[in-house]
């Protein structure tokens, strides 16, 4: 007991929803090893963000939800380096609707139901990191896993994830360091995975009343199944192992750069489209606000601590704001 | 020529979208009389609010649309009173397919079309008002007029609107001064007219993803249409005349109220939920948006120019953060 709590403080923010011991009982399964894998990612992202903040700490809430499962949301807020960073692991059960579950899968699907309820479960780690100084980029990343079982028994599962970046100001050195990082994790798989997922991205988060995407991207995946269970999640392991590499020298190099109140002020006018972004296009917080017992404050974590709207702010022809802008509204290929 | 460039100047911000020799000579037809109505409210608004802002003034935009019509934005940004104030004018027409007629009456009557397009005429005023100091809450109007004619030439019509309060504390003579002058001009129509759209009002601003309203309301209605079409403007009149005597005082009270940085914080948190009604909720906003051709700047005029969102933050008991929370989580009757 002492032994597994010991580990339990060393490997986790806290004890994992399905409870150590259960996940060793069936740790041949997949929904165990992408449970622990969940959780890791959580810990070692806390860690590294810590690490570059130390004045600020992460508070640490365990939920749980009635109808089966729950969730543990770290958050950070109002750091030195950090205006809000968020990194929530949450692992769901129970039955859906037919129409809840074809919701569920982006391809709409259909699936054999019995007496119209599916057995289903549904883990992921998600995050979003908002820095204060405008020279260092918000990041977001996402790794999920569903299953669900039909009436006949089969179970239909699938992967689903992510790695993005959003600017303020646009780096290039930085960008094809994220890019590559990312592309890296893919090409150990599959050397087509990194420009299909890097198109899904650009495509996927678009602002479409801006015509502009609300970054500079990186990958974003969904329905993935195939080659096999293994594979993917192997596959998925490599791009949360990504997201440290990725994004923390590009955090560590900036944090300490100097920078105008107008700087400032134009990060704030980008939070505001983070926010419309959020609010009207995004699957996943749409599908929270819409999910009766969900935890608003864990779906509503990724929001910008502070954001502002300005009526017709158009930057200047050649200025750096211009500049990014046009990457966000023609995306660039930053690794080949 | 003189003359009328004279009236202009005098009666309204810019020159009416369907020019002013137009609206003369179709001036018995209700749309003509409608614009115009929009056209004296918008102004009637920007001068109360310029009057008390002296050292802002408004940015003025006239704009067209290329599938006909056009619209008057006014706004007011970063003023000593007013944090943001926009006043908005459209009036636009065409063809709209049979599910886009659908999608704008809210209870979604079925119209024929001819060759599946049906003409429309759409006009309104709309405006929100962010004020700077906490003590004075943001204010919300808009009045509209819809006309589609249909296959066989019958013209269906219905005018919306309403005027609603949001505070970020809670100020009882306020709330009893703001709905007992909407109280009085329905009742010049008919009794039932505000207890019946005072609860619409409350129904319709409800954020269900945090189980509040986004204010202490007011009077908000849609697809009305009867008695008859003179009726019914005569009544809409009387509610944009309303505008003024029901915000203004509130304005005039409060502004120079002293305030603490806690108080500001309060508000701008509430600014976030505000942002969360209106790109989650809001069926303007929406349309607006999914609207190919529509003016994003003036859709997006409604947001704040700054807003917050702090994870888990709730308010002690028997404070007075708590008691507006109360107000907005179980909306009252304020005059009987």
């Amino acid at each position: 007991e002492d032994e597994e709590e010991k580990e339990l403080r060393q490997r986790f923010m806290a004890p994992p929803v399905s409870g150590l011991r259960e996940l060793r009982r069936r740790r041949r399964e997949l929904r165990s090893r992408m449970e622990l894998l969940i959780m890791e990612t959580q810990a070692e992202v806390c860690r590294a963000l810590a690490d570059l903040d130390p004045g600020a700490s992460f508070a640490v809430d365990s939920w749980g939800r009635k109808e089966g499962g729950g969730g543990i949301s770290c958050v950070l807020q109002d750091g030195e380096v950090f205006e809000k960073a968020g990194v929530n692991v949450s692992v769901v059960s129970g039955l859906l609707s037919e129409e809840a579950a074809r919701q569920m899968r982006s391809r709409g699907k259909s699936l054999k139901a019995k007496d119209g309820k599916l057995p289903f479960c549904a883990m992921g780690v998600s995050s979003v990191i908002h820095p204060k100084n405008p020279h260092v980029p918000t990041m977001h990343f996402n790794y999920r896993y569903f299953e669900i079982e039909e009436a006949d028994g089969t179970k239909q599962w699938w992967f689903g994830g992510g790695t993005d970046l959003t600017p303020t100001y646009l780096n290039e050195e930085d960008a094809v360091h994220f890019h590559k990082t990312l592309k890296e994790a893919c090409d150990k798989h599959d050397l087509k995975l990194y420009p299909k997922y890097k198109k899904w991205c650009d495509d996927y988060f678009y602002i479409k009343h801006r015509g502009e995407r609300r970054g500079i991207g990186g990958i974003f995946f969904d329905d993935m199944d195939s080659p096999s269970k293994e594979e993917v999640f192997q596959f998925v392991k490599s791009c949360a192992k990504a997201v440290v590499p990725c994004y923390i020298p590009i955090v560590k190099k900036h944090c300490h750069d100097s920078f105008t109140p107008e700087e400032k002020l134009w990060q704030q006018l980008r939070r505001g489209r983070y926010v419309e972004f959020n609010l009207v296009y995004d699957r996943g917080t749409k599908f929270g606000l819409l999910t009766p017992g969900s935890r608003i404050e864990s779906i509503l974590m990724s929001l910008p601590l502070t954001a502002r709207w300005e009526y017709m702010h158009n930057p200047p022809e050649s200025s750096k704001e211009a500049e990014i802008l046009e990457v966000l509204r023609n995306p660039k290929d930053w690794v080949h």
